[in-house]
């Protein structure tokens, strides 16, 4: 595999990595844009802009989109996250002129007033949706909670009125600031020759407007400490989420701080498995770290009947407590790095997994990442980095949002100290 | 990428295929035994026995199996289908022996009367959970309506009454019989040494018993043509099957069928997308084709509102008998041989798909197809091919369930002919 990078004269970054045993290509453009940059009068507008994308250009309308896609038996799509909102297509090395003409095209989307007001209530649909998943609702309001006025607390999908209050125009105004080529990067992995993608590119995208860009607010927080109860009677199960603060995207840690979430939280054979599920107590137990710009976090979260609720929290904080103070084994240690080694491994093996993989490493580092590169990081992890992992970022440092049908929950007495 | 087979002398076949490239291995043993193989006496055994394969043996405890597969960072299941049992994992290529290990052990479970007690439970839950997703019931429904006799028709799950009745010796019996060596294959998929393989392999499984194995009941059927509906109240949609007859595994116009269904009912840009989805009128439309020793069959679904479901049986009618009768286009063709060619690929780049398609290609037909052999087979599909499929098997000659709120449904006049 060998690594490529190049950048227009507009500030339009392309990396590529070129793999010859691959036989197709992953390509995607990450807009470096996401929740945390929006303004609270437009909140949810980077993700209905990402739907808004798919909805047509002066060149092609939403069923030409579909169409054209469909021809090169693309698989495509996209997410938008609190920091990025990513487009991306996998097709075979033959398609690549055609895969980008559409991805570059759609980026200039027409924001047509019609399509906006149609596709409002698809942007409320997949609100209530959402909303009808405990977990994620759970999930949204930790984060909310956790975050409080960091711009990170930011909801990613917005609330029915604000999207109904939402116009065109605003859309067009952030679309045109952040939008710009300086701020997206165009990314391929798999088999493709390099020097024909950047010929592409330059062509499609060369005239794209530059511009100032940047994001404010970029900063740590180790979270509010609240404790909230969020009651919904039709919720059978109850869901707890507990964050506490970890090191940011940026710091070398964040490898570190990736093993201890999964000694402490994978979904087998990890302490809040032993402890909560394998004996029955909960039906899920799960512990991840999210590394951000500025700051990062854990989430550790399980679900189980609402009688048990209360038990299983105290028996979680003194997890995490126990964690804290004593860190994790040697044994636990080499069994989490067993299984991130695999898991690097085999998310790598396909072109998408290696466009994912570069295109978050360049667009928040500028640096490009092997898979061995990351494998060793991995391999660097010991007991001791993980000790400063907790020192810096104590685990047991919680804000905690339960949601189902309890009307109250206790904070265990002496916050759940032994 | 280099293929490789080897029998050992109590009839348990090996295959692999080798590829430098890759940087993980998948390792699967097929065991030719599915729904079809039970008698009614023993209905759900096959799946059963499948949870029961991970409750451990004289050697491991469930908890071993789980806490042995977790060492060294496994990707592990299994799942069970109307033809076949298979269990897999996926790891590093240091681990293969220590894999190979709890895979061959595991296939010799214990099924430890208490532990067979316990799992019913889970058996139970299980069959619970899938009854309440409709769609999954109404093709559970529909599938057995289609076979009415013929054993394709058999449950997967069984019912709760029948896993209550059922002894542990029964399965103790149908283990004996169905898993003998000759019945299974072991297969592997990636970076690793193939003398080795066969090497660990013959050292784990070389003292597996023998026996003679068989498949009973292998034939063509038609389908039924009845038409049925199942009322639940509590469904919000309806959700409607149509069966028809396809070519079975071993036909070579199985290529031919499976590019007809992708044209006829893919989840974009099909004939049924743009009949159904596109205009609203159905939330999700769907064709695919199944394959099996000795029959295959088309499935063409929806689900939509109730009240519309009168409306688009109809126009879904109206579509297979103008398939049956003009065939697609040229350009359906072309489209649909993209998307299957991307797929194809794409599919191919783990050891986990490579693995599986290997071991599928060798237990059904007994030969090795590398991913350009499919390729190539897709190639020449034309539109005389689909004109072949259709005369042989056609794709209006549907039986027909639908299941949800409504109470009655009729079959359109003159079966929807227009």
């Amino acid at each position: 595999m060998t690594f490529h990078s190049h950048i227009l004269k507009n500030g339009l970054q392309l990396i590529g990595e070129t793999s010859p045993s691959a036989r197709s290509v992953a390509l995607g453009f990450f807009v470096r844009t996401g929740a945390r940059d929006e303004t609270g009068d437009v909140s949810g507008v980077t993700h209905f802009l990402e739907h808004m994308v798919f909805k047509g250009t002066p060149r092609r309308s939403a069923l030409d989109v579909n169409r054209d896609f469909d021809k090169i038996g693309a698989h495509y799509n996209a997410f938008t996250s609190e920091e990025n909102t990513v487009f991306y297509a996998a097709i075979l090395p033959e398609y690549i002129p055609q895969a980008v003409d559409i991805l570059a095209d759609i980026l200039r989307p027409s924001l047509r007033v019609d399509d906006f007001e149609m596709e409002k209530n698809v942007i409320i649909e997949e609100i209530g949706m959402y909303e009808d998943q405990p977990t994620w609702s759970a999930y949204d309001h930790a984060k909310r909670a956790y975050f409080a006025d960091h711009p990170l607390g930011n909801s990613i999908l917005g609330t029915p009125e604000g999207i109904r209050a939402l116009g065109r125009d605003q859309m067009h105004a952030y679309f045109e600031r952040r939008y710009v080529a300086p701020n997206i990067t165009a990314v391929a992995a798999g088999n493709f020759d390099w020097e024909r993608f950047v010929a592409i590119i330059e062509e499609q995208c060369g005239a794209w407007n530059a511009g100032l860009v940047g994001r404010q607010g970029v900063r740590e927080t180790k979270g509010s400490g609240k404790f909230e109860v969020v009651t919904r009677s039709k919720v059978a199960q109850e869901h707890v989420f507990l964050i506490s603060p970890g090191p940011p995207v940026e710091s070398p840690l964040r490898y570190a701080a990736d093993t201890l979430a999964l000694a402490l939280g994978d979904d087998s054979g990890s302490r809040l498995y032993w402890a909560l599920v394998d004996p029955g107590l909960a039906d899920a137990a799960d512990a991840s770290f999210h590394d951000y710009e500025g700051t990062g976090s854990f989430y550790t979260s399980f679900s189980c009947e609402p009688g048990r609720t209360q038990e299983n929290l105290a028996i979680v904080l003194n997890l995490l407590h126990d964690v804290q103070k004593e860190g994790i084994t040697e044994k636990e240690l080499q069994q989490a790095k067993s299984k991130i080694g695999s898991r690097v491994v085999r998310g790598s093996e396909r072109p998408m997994g290696r466009m994912q993989a570069i295109g978050m490493a360049w667009t928040y580092l500028h640096q490009y990442r092997s898979v061995d590169d990351d494998l060793k990081s991995f391999d660097a992890v010991t007991l001791e980095s993980i000790r400063q992992v907790l020192d810096r970022y104590p685990i047991d440092g919680v804000t905690t949002l339960a949601l189902g049908p309890l009307e109250k929950l206790s904070l265990p007495p002496s916050n759940g100290r032994k």
